[in-house]
């Protein structure tokens, strides 16, 4: 049985949404998680739960808070969830590790935990937006800032190999964000980085520009983390907006807040396209173990959604997979 | 009284759209629109019109297509519509113009006929956000897409100096796009940029992340061009997604139809917000003369707004503002 360690302490709605969501898992996949945190808290929360055999606790007496600095704060807090959390896997007591933390506290903890898979010299954070048609692979979100195109090839590598064998999407397209679609647009970074992803061996389809990364061309698209950490959150943003908008709207007289009623089913539709940092968490590749970042503002069911898609990564060996990029 | 020319052959909807906005434009405004591109079919369409007094046309035998490379286009078709408007300004026959067609193109046109504002080493392409609060200018939109930190110094300096003499903000709020707000956040041109920004004389209120662009926290947001680029289009992108779902999930049944005429009126408030490139012009602000991009997708009423927005400009001496930049 798989085997994930949750830091119990991390994120918005920690740690109650977090237990939630793990007991939720466990009724539905064939997983054990160990939740790592303050025991007593751990333990008070678990009591108003059913079916908890497959949940244990491990105690970690510090919590790292989502605005500290990661990589003091990793070294300092030794105790904290997210440093026992990866040592769990470390000692190969659990497979895999899920926070909703401070994600350069993550980063940091596990690159110093765990390492690197062979042949990659930085680890990049991977989000899945899911479009109208299907879902995208989008990295490096943030985790690196100042990226050589040498980096970009191994972005492109890693994320072509996780849609393959952990989104099971055969030979999958992987596109660089760029803007325009010439092999002579974009800045320095993306032009010569062009040259390097056309000569490899993934499916290169060329640049692809940020008003096509919704419309589902690429399967991958690759960037650096300044741009990806702008993209994600300008996207999330956007999201919000428009939801509050349309609920300011549709409250302002008696006709529009019956209309809106007649068109929940509707809304909720299209919210699960816009909201899409409610789903599921984004795979740390190119450490040496399964790590996964759930939202900072994940609740119970995007939770259990990250359980989901950590065990079929666990399943699916990412971490061997990865070791192909060495030879890519 | 002010005299605008408008490159009559660029956008997608050109010419008929652009001549139907222009005509209706003085009708409003007190304006003298030369229309620049070819004679015969300015006077064709221009004959279905009312009210056209106001109107002068100017022939130009050639059109720079939007696919083009702006730089060879600008100089081998020397009597292209951009070309010719842009003469028109440095001879004195108008005070501005206006162009729907190829970016890179108006922007090497102006370069090499006006030149630059003096202490200006990069023009920039600016432009508003209409958030739901109030208007945000970004810059650079792309005219720059590798900067150094001087560059977005300059591009913040003469943001804040058309966001207070044309926007008519006072002592307008400058801020740096960026993946954190501490100072210390952010890749090496974003931290080198900061420390720049903080020593100058603009109202500097420091870093702004991609999701707080629409909240309006700031008044000036400045990022390079590749950035601001890719930002520009994929809030385009989402504003225009979030529409066809919209329209997708109204018309699915009797139900959602019937809700969906409810609610019209507060589907044009939405939209308004979200399908921001609809609506006015963006300046290309250190050109030593007055030129606007409108949108390609620009139809008569956006070539109205940037009508408006362009006559502003002229009135308030943008260019003459600027100049302040050198001492900044």
């Amino acid at each position: 049985m798989i085997r994930i360690a949750i830091d119990a302490m991390g994120g918005d709605y920690a740690p109650a949404e977090i237990v939630k969501g793990a007991v939720e898992a466990t009724t539905i996949f064939p997983v054990n998680i160990l939740l790592v945190g303050d025991e007593k808290e751990l333990l008070r929360l678990l009591s108003k739960h059913k079916n908890i055999e497959s949940i244990s606790i491990v105690h970690a007496s510090q919590i790292i808070r989502m605005d500290e600095a990661p990589a003091s704060a990793v070294k300092l807090k030794k105790d904290s969830s997210i440093n026992v959390a990866v040592k769990l896997v470390k000692s190969g007591r659990a497979d895999a590790i899920i926070s909703a933390g401070n994600t350069g506290a993550l980063m940091a903890a596990s690159l110093f935990g765990l390492g690197r898979v062979r042949g990659v010299d930085r680890p990049a954070i991977a989000t899945v937006f899911p479009t109208t048609g299907k879902d995208v692979l989008l990295l490096d979100m943030g985790a690196n800032v100042d990226c050589k195109p040498k980096n970009i090839l191994q972005f492109a590598q890693m994320g072509s190999l996780y849609a393959e064998h952990v989104m099971h999407i055969s030979n999958p397209k992987v596109g660089l964000l760029n803007i325009g679609e010439e092999p002579s647009k974009g800045n320095e970074l993306t032009i010569e980085s062009y040259n390097l992803l056309k000569s490899s061996r993934i499916n290169f389809i060329g640049n692809v520009e940020s008003k096509e990364i919704m419309a589902g061309k690429a399967d991958v698209i690759v960037c650096d983390g300044f741009i990806g950490n702008l993209i994600l959150k300008f996207g999330e943003s956007i999201g919000q907006m428009v939801v509050r908008l349309l609920k300011r709207e549709l409250s302002k007289n008696p006709i529009t807040k019956f209309a809106a009623f007649l068109l929940l089913p509707a809304f909720k539709n299209l919210r699960k396209v816009i909201e899409y940092d409610e789903y599921g968490a984004a795979p740390l590749l190119g450490i040496n173990g399964v790590c996964y970042k759930a939202h900072g503002r994940a609740k119970a069911r995007a939770i259990k959604n990250a359980i989901r898609v950590t065990a079929e990564a666990v399943k699916e060996r990412i971490v061997h997979c990865l070791s192909m990029v060495e030879e890519g």
